[in-house]
């Protein structure tokens, strides 16, 4: 396989050179000539230094309408094919670094084109739909055979998102709400909590925080950012949250001449992780989840064993911290397995994945107890409880269960109360699945209007 | 125009009944039956109650891999044409919801299909340009043709973004960039700054804040969810920031009936405004920018006065402070102007003005001295200064000037220095363009590796 090839390759040469390594300065390996992809071509061709005079006078183009300092050069996508990137000077590059490692299977693949081109997903562009209210009749079907199909062992659960940053924002609110809802141990919000989170303020937002790691990269949004501290660049002027960050081992290579330092490095983070916990604890500020990714790439490839991931997330199941695998950059396949941390070996999975770039869609997988399980209407119903066809709920008084009922009833629907301020639901034994529906459909426009 | 007849006859018709509007209890407009676009259905067609069998069924297999309770139903899309949206049983209705304002130009649009099939759009999907790196040859060129050919007056500058939240999360961060700079006055950044951002600590990460109103929503990442206070379901769970949140104008309606109570509703909002500003600085937090939506949408369709928003302008100039507008619902025409806050008559434009959905691409406009001018290498290069040629910056000490020295001339380069850590240009009257390129490029390089 290519990635064991240039693994082992570049291992050895760069150990053995010590120095860095130049294409072109001689033949690293034999088979460089090989074109293995049929539409792939047949090796770089340079017709100007890079950036060429066409990229440098696009660049001054686009600084007129944004900053462009950060721009490489300009490129030609549709003359781009396989590992190779074209830019605007008719220059072809050897693609070592795939749009920062988020082009799975080559540029411009006839599969993707010709998938593209089906009605059914060029729709999916034009039409823009809200999944999470109307999605599109596949998209269960869809996500099983493609996301599903590649999930990480015991992770029964997906949702997509538009890009890496987002992946990990939602992925963060996912765990918190899961840890809100086991710190809570019922389903009873309080009205305190209610009023207290539209000003931003506990208990309603609680004091929560992700714990993550020094070197670092989880995107640049605001949640993301107080978890990235892998530049200055990406961090400086933006205000943060007090996040606990844990030192990253830095193993000494070649890894078999240190054995024992490395395991006492690995260590040394590891106890500063749970330190960090409790300290943060003992402040009230609770971490809820660990972010980490299987290598520290953004960062600076930094790597560490499977032991120390394994130990972290038994460290993680100790505290009741939520363990979150960041393999944005590393899943898709690139490190020899599907996700990178299927290397571990961990006996308990992770309890959330999240992905973007080489998967072309972002999103999450996650345990099924991680479903966000909070009521649409927590300040109407709570304690939600039942067996077969005889349940209830709570509503917040008596005054507003006995206005539900009564509205219920002019909708056409009879409802019983008990207690002070429960519903009760009595029905026959005839009452079927439709029945059900029925009521939920009727009872749901209730309460998305009710005042 | 059909937005004009459509608020006319809804306000009226809504006013003189008093009630909601039930389509198909009688005719509210002569012309309903007219098709004005080729590709249109004729009519919504219902043939089973929504959602439908077939709905209800998938709802309940997507249940199976994630929480599907907020579905309304599921869509047949490529059925869905213009003004219609098709469900799965084969319902046919007339949609003015347009997945929450993300359709422009009606469902399949044979214009939006055409353009999606071209080689060069499709090459954009499939090969996911890094554009802040990588861009495509013709980048400049369609941002020109297409965002800013319709760019608020007064905003040269546009970024684009996948989704509305990154746009208002990378607004916010621009302005935090400006504002800082503005208070450093120069480009010096303090190792201390380097430093502490790193572990998400002032003043690296300046105990900045965005000023946003009760009611409004900007998003549901963990920096727009500060400025979000529309439900509590958004909100609940989800650790937050202490940014200020002022009132919005509660008008009362017919607004002709209740002239002065709103004049005196809008002064009061616009005094909070002012007071939160001051309290904030107070406490050491700084109010770095205001933002707002022209009408909070998903808090209410909430309105304000024209004058409520010229006001607000002033007092965001006053105070130092950006103004942001949120047309990520309102903007692309839907209010009878192509930008919602068009309508205000502002004699200083706005600072800066998000956008997403109905434009099929997020982002955001910005004036040019909110171009992020944060050096690529701040702990390297600061207080950058010159006429013509004769330019110098300083470096942080007089042993990095001497080593940037030394390196530049083993890379083929000679430069001087003066002062204790600054290096100076000066060139011959016969230096080019491309002697600029050439040193920019050898530098960039040298910063790049530099340790």
């Amino acid at each position: 396989m290519a990635s064991m090839l240039l693994s082992r390759q570049l291992t050895c040469c760069l150990q053995q050179n010590s120095r860095l390594l130049v294409f072109g300065h001689r033949y690293i390996s034999q088979a460089a000539a090989k074109i293995d992809v049929d539409f792939d071509y047949d090796g770089p061709l340079m017709k100007t230094e890079v950036p060429g005079p066409r990229s440098r006078e696009l660049m001054k183009k686009l600084n007129g309408i944004q900053n462009a300092e950060a721009v490489h050069f300009f490129c030609n996508y549709e003359e781009s094919r396989g590992n190779y990137l074209v830019d605007v000077d008719g220059n072809r590059m050897l693609d070592l670094y795939s749009q920062i490692s988020s082009i799975p299977i080559g540029y411009s693949h006839p599969s993707l084109i010709k998938l593209l081109q089906q009605p059914q997903n060029l729709s999916t562009f034009i039409n823009r739909p809200a999944l999470g209210i109307l999605p599109p009749e596949n998209f269960t079907e869809k996500l099983k055979e493609s996301l599903l199909s590649v999930a990480p062992k015991g992770l029964s659960q997906v949702i997509t998102m538009s890009c890496g940053s987002c992946s990990n924002e939602n992925a963060f609110k996912t765990i918190f709400m899961w840890y809100r809802n086991k710190e809570r141990g019922h389903n009873n919000v309080t009205k305190e909590e209610l009023e207290s989170c539209m000003i931003n303020q506990p208990p309603g937002c609680p004091d929560y925080a992700m714990l993550s790691f020094m070197g670092g990269f989880h995107g640049r949004t605001l949640g993301c950012l107080a978890t990235t501290h892998s530049k200055a660049i990406h961090k400086l002027d933006i205000p943060s949250l007090d996040w606990p960050i844990a030192p990253f081992p830095r193993l000494k290579y070649p890894l078999e001449d240190f054995v024992k330092e490395n395991q006492q490095e690995e260590a040394r983070c590891l106890e500063e992780v749970e330190d960090l916990i409790v300290k943060y604890r003992k402040k009230k500020k609770i971490v809820a989840g660990i972010i980490v990714e299987p290598i520290q790439s953004e960062g600076g490839d930094n790597h560490a064993s499977d032991d120390f991931f394994r130990k972290l997330r038994d460290i993680a199941r100790k505290h009741g911290c939520a363990f979150l695998v960041d393999e944005v950059q590393t899943g898709g396949g690139c490190t020899g397995k599907f996700w990178a941390h299927e290397h571990w070996g961990l006996d308990d999975p992770a309890d959330v994945v999240t992905f973007s770039k080489k998967m072309m869609t972002g999103g999450f997988f996650h345990k099924e107890e991680f479903r966000p399980n909070a009521a649409r209407y927590p300040h109407l119903i709570s304690r939600v409880r039942g067996r077969g066809t005889f349940c209830s709920f709570d509503t917040p008084n008596d005054a507003t269960r006995n206005k539900l009922i009564t509205i219920a009833r002019n909708k056409g629907v009879v409802l019983g109360g008990c207690g002070d301020r429960s519903i009760r639901f009595r029905p026959t034994l005839i009452f079927k699945d439709h029945h059900a529906h029925l009521f939920l459909n009727i009872f749901s426009d209730i309460l998305a209007n009710f005042k």
